[in-house]
């Protein structure tokens, strides 16, 4: 077999469905052509594969590329003076009522220009990237007006093009209403004007939206929701975090993505999620910042079988964690997620959480987007903070 | 006046003391002569100054290089399955009862060489160095025999000579009875034999002890600090950390630098630290992971005047968390601290808990350990998780 590329003495965990655990194979070999996996299983049962290069990975655990399926990495501005707030007794509903929260950050990154939150959204990829991510899912969301919201759209499709990092850029102008306008003319505008435009721009592939008391209700969403579908758009939802206002189930009943968040979501919802496929993507760091204490339902995912994923949600507010292992290891210590959950929640959940068959697992035909970390054991990945022990980090097999 | 190097055009925090918060001095010059500070203060005051090099600092704020007043970085071995043991149920006891926990990480730490040693261990210093700590506490206390007790502070001590890291070596040979020996005996031993050997060979100023049900009892542990003291050696105590067994009380008792943990000291133990000057070292790693609910006094602490310091507890077990910021994040979310609190309790007072005047402030006759950091607000520092913005460190200076 005629390949570009073979690496040789690694164990992988492929993360593929159907095996027990993580897929592991302890010697293996994996070849790529074309970007893509042409072929991967045990070196004992491997073809003859002729190649230009042959890495010789050490014995180095192999995983696929890491993904992290909810962001908010194109924005500018600081919030850290609502850390220190917040320590100060002011709640996050406190600070957004005094202009802070989203609203400062829309102040900021309408007055931003294109190049310059290309430059600070970079700065958070690299700081995934180090922790062996390849994709990362990027929305908007801090615009709240045409103009804005398509600038950080298009910054995240130059992102793409300019880093060496898969994007998939999300459409959150329902984030939250903007404060100089009026909230039915902001759905208006939302429905009509911005969602056709990003759909026909192919700015985005997914529309998001925040269902909480403090952003917008049920039927709100679910107007969104029709309108993304009607432009052919898929669907996510920030759901249930701060109360249970049904947004699992409305976001299943609308073949959602996923769910986000999901503290306060019931063991109904959780059925319903599972029944259409719903991944629940579950978020630690803003939990741990905002210092809530109401739990996503763990363990009603997992009888119920919903796919969990974990993500960082960084952000500029209630998570300013540019660290998906950090996320990882929340989820473990405050929600009790096992190590091999999360694992699969930043690989093969995770990629299902953005809609892609093609990346999460290692097999063939998918991409060669791997992680090579020089660890004994994968749990350490998680059991421990600090600098990450990736050895290498490769998008389509370079 | 004739100095070796001139910084200006920086912000500096000194955290000197007597002034109010940080410290700040907005447009600062701070020049350096033999690794020491020869003047600091706002630049249109500065005498005319002859030096080799100027450095421009672009505006930049420079705080006192942070110190980690409490780590146990000298080990060897991994105890990654511990954290997966523990997400399934077994609690830390229970894991220490099956052979885990201390007694794993003396096994694999007796059976590494003093080179294997220093080489783990300087990693761990690399992973503190970038988020501008200049100055590591390192515990001995995974030997817990003569031999390699004194490997680790022997290691300890190449870690001073051969990394750009100022070292304090503390002797923690009362971390937990070996497993293979008697207590009676392991305590002779201990105060016959390791102490006076320490203080000998200047292995160690400071001595350290582990009070708790599962360690070392008050009496035993006033033993072990009564031959340290007789040896000329300071003290410091891993005290309250699981239960009140007036840990606080002992420490203040033999005038320690520091007690530590103090999950359970009650406000009699503060007020007796206060008395002593003892500082309370405040390390939320291990609260976290350990997922423990009992918070320390940190209000009785403000109110009698005690001096906080804020650290890694960087460990194989219960604290595999190699960064002092994550530790200082946690203690204002977990714990309540202030960001003027944290920000002291990394530099000024961890420098007191170390029995340190030359470091921790920024004043003339200082040590010129300085952390240059690449933000608008210091608070940056504590509110986001992800990597340091750390544009330069300079240890002497240099
Ligand atoms: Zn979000
Ligand atoms: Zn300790």
């Amino acid at each position: 077999m005629q390949v570009d590329r073979v690496f040789t003495n690694c164990r992988v965990a492929t993360m593929a469905a159907g095996h027990p655990g993580l897929g592991t194979i302890d010697r293996a070999t994996i070849a790529v052509a074309n970007g893509l996996i042409a072929w991967i299983g045990p070196s004992a049962e491997a073809p003859a594969l002729a190649a230009s290069e042959t890495i010789d990975l050490g014995g180095r655990w192999v995983t696929p590329g890491l993904i992290d399926c909810h962001t908010h990495i194109v924005f500018a501005g600081d919030r850290s003076d609502e850390f220190e707030r917040r320590l100060a007794g002011e709640t996050y509903a406190d600070i957004a009522r005094s202009g802070g929260g989203i609203a400062a950050t829309v102040r900021a990154t309408r007055a931003a220009s294109e190049n310059d939150l290309v430059r600070l959204a970079s700065a958070r990829l690299d700081a995934l990237a180090v922790e062996g991510v390849t994709t990362v899912e990027v929305k908007s969301g801090y615009g709240l007006d045409v103009e804005t919201e398509l600038r950080q759209l298009r910054a995240a499709g130059r992102l793409l093009a300019e880093r060496a990092m898969r994007i998939e850029p999300t459409f959150l102008g329902a984030h939250a209403v903007p404060p100089d306008m009026d909230r039915t003319a902001y759905l208006d505008r939302l429905c009509n004007e911005m969602i056709p435009r990003v759909a026909a721009e192919k700015l985005a592939g997914v529309v998001d939206a925040f269902q909480e008391s403090i952003a917008f209700s049920a039927d709100e969403v679910d107007r969104v929701f029709t309108a993304a579908r009607a432009a052919g758009l898929k669907v996510k939802l920030h759901a249930d975090q701060l109360t249970d206002s049904g947004g699992a189930a409305l976001a299943a009943r609308h073949q959602a993505l996923s769910a986000d968040h999901l503290e306060y979501t019931s063991e109904a919802g959780a059925a319903a999620m599972a029944e259409a496929g719903t991944v629940a993507v579950i978020l630690p760091g803003a939990f741990f910042m905002l210092k809530e204490t109401q739990k996503p339902p763990i363990e009603a995912f997992r009888k119920a079988g919903v796919s969990m994923a974990v993500a960082s949600d960084l952000n500029p507010g209630s998570a300013p964690i540019a660290s998906l292992r950090v996320s990882a290891t929340m989820a473990c210590v405050l929600f009790g997620m096992t190590v091999e959950e999360v694992m699969l929640g930043m690989t093969r959940h995770a990629a299902k959480a953005l809609g892609r068959s093609d990346i999460g697992t290692l097999e063939t035909g998918k991409r060669a987007d791997l992680a090579v970390w020089s660890v004994d054991r994968l749990a350490e990945l998680v059991a421990k903070i600090g600098p990450t022990p990736l050895h290498a980090r490769y998008l389509g097999g370079i």
